[in-house]
């Protein structure tokens, strides 16, 4: 049986630096569950230009071309396919004034037609699949939750499952991933290294997305 | 095949209002769906008493006596069992200072004996049943979000799963059932009857309920 | 010229625990600006009844009894006069299952008479005062922001000045004194002593309340 | 007397259409208090590159030059004077998957420089200043409330004062100013000028971000 894919999405601007390490933490432990495997795309590789609003995406003309958008030519023609292949989804965005970074809004704002109005094969494309949320912030306790709540309202309106940490003790945090490169500086690539707490909170939130989504008949 | 039961509980402190009215009208269109049936649980028939953060439903002592809270014998002790029994569940609120009622949050705080951390046999009994929440408010964008991503943060605790109001088009709200009863006056018992979207929200997340529930294993 | 006053509600069920010492030092720091008194009110010591609905705050009969709530004589009536002397209020309150206790929201919900609607001369009672939050928390991430986001969800609505934690670099939450009982069990009475950071941003919120306070004509 | 500004700031991809109506209303009822102006700025028109988060806004580079951001220069460079200038700030956004849009977090994640932390001139620059917020969403629970929090979290980082409606009954929303295009479709440029509980919340929040502003010494 062909294994489910479970797709990352790292909306740091950052290479190789804290969101995407608590994110490929998430994703390696759901990986751990048999019949999954994991892809990672980091937004910052894709030129993606922010939403429109042409609706363009809900006409005939989305429907004629089969594309889930009309407006733009960009990264996004990559990502689409495997936004529709994959089982399950994990964002990972540093939190930036209190919730997720403007990349990774621009991805979002860029699915409208995969909405249950987009009129084109990628029309519900999301739909019932499993969704799953991590977020690094500078300081403790100043926008990681909020980013999550953020992510989780994109899942709800995609029609997905958002799910959070599971059921063990003292997860560090509910919602999901959620960790600080407090005390030291954001600017410090590999901070969110010393957040034992956020690194567990990431790994039962890839977990739980791998145990929801075998859940899901 | 026994049917699964969706509980629905109502925290509304008023019998027969806007609020009862939005829960049951979810109620109901869950019940369309072959193999649920449900209940309703009007917390203000019963004696609660909020939690004393005595931690006694995480002792030695819930262990032996069997009792998800050993702080009270109040009202919870009939309710506990249905909690145990369901799949799953609908909290409707109303809207008081944007959020949910202090008895709604009673209610909850009073389930922490089913947590992962409760020593008692209720101890995790609400993991992976499916959640949905209905609210509703006395202005139009008054708390009726924010009541709904609250209800939505204990089911995320419980380690429930927290649904929306599914794949429709122009649901009225993503997040569950949303009601107001502006124009009239909130005292008006039922204003609620005249917000068809409000209703149409509350049919939609009735429905997404059972849908999940039946698609879990 | 008299001072003053900031008033601390403690919605904590435990006696000289976490929240009630996170409060104080908010209260405490609030009290070094010349001119500024505080008073704390532990709401356990008082006998509240959840709100019942009954609008009667905003009859003729509250007007003419001058009360600001006509269903209950109960522990509120000592309370509703220091709501209408304060100029300031910060609330605290410990995060159950990610928002605030059902001791702290039956205060709230209680305080509808002093709304724009009410009809003794309570109504109108907290507008433009400055009002602060502070929350603590059994896991790091894990209803702290929601909370805070709650409480000024609870000021807005009274039409006060709903403020954060200042101008402070790596204040731990702009939002709010936000502590965390972790690694300690919540149990542990004076556990959020050991947490630097949530104690910092207790005492940037109480300053942030005076100065605010200070500045408005 | 010189007049007070009130920047208005769309993020509004669409030119003319239902955020910048209700942006506009709310700005206009502002002015109608003497001693304020109103200035509007539509981010559409500028290139606005999200941020690359290289912490250049804080380093000694950046006070040598004098500039907010050594990353980019675009539109930005522009819009920096204006909010130094400004005493107030409203922000209109479109909701976009529950949030404001990409391109207002754009602009949001690029005053980074005029933080606290900001080493240029512009550090501090919108420190204890009057923010507001509108948002129009196609649904009419779709996002609105969680927007405006959203906006007032990117305020309170920023160290400003967050102010909602005021004291007026039945506002529509607290938060800010919220309307809907709902019945009509979003793609529809004009709907929310039928929105009158909309029209009202924007004008209330418009008044009371002056009011606010004025109470200021």
């Amino acid at each position: 049986m062909s294994e489910k894919l479970i797709l990352g999405i790292s909306g740091s601007p950052r290479k190789g630096a804290n969101t995407d390490f608590l994110l490929q933490t998430a994703l390696d432990e759901a990986a751990q569950t048999e019949g999954i495997r994991t892809e990672t795309i980091y937004l910052r590789d894709y030129e993606i230009h922010p939403c429109n609003s042409c609706f363009a995406c809900c006409s005939d003309g989305a429907e004629k071309a089969d594309r889930p958008c009309l407006a733009f030519k960009d990264g996004m023609e990559e990502i689409y396919p495997m936004l529709k292949e994959c089982s399950g989804m994990i964002i990972g965005s540093p939190v930036f004034f209190g919730s997720y970074s403007a990349q990774t809004k621009a991805f979002m704002d860029r699915t409208e037609g995969l909405l249950r109005y987009g009129r084109s094969s990628y029309g519900n494309a999301l739909s019932n699949k499993v969704g799953g949320a991590v977020a690094v912030g500078g300081n403790r306790n100043a926008g990681e939750e909020f980013t999550l709540l953020a992510i989780h309202y994109y899942f709800h309106i995609q029609n997905m499952i958002a799910v959070g940490t599971g059921n063990t003790p003292t997860p560090g945090c509910y919602l999901g991933g959620s960790a600080t490169t407090f005390p030291q500086k954001g600017r410090v690539k590999d901070a969110v290294k010393d957040d034992e707490l956020g690194i567990k909170s990431a790994k039962l939130l890839g977990n739980r997305v791998a145990e929801v989504l075998m859940m899901m008949k």
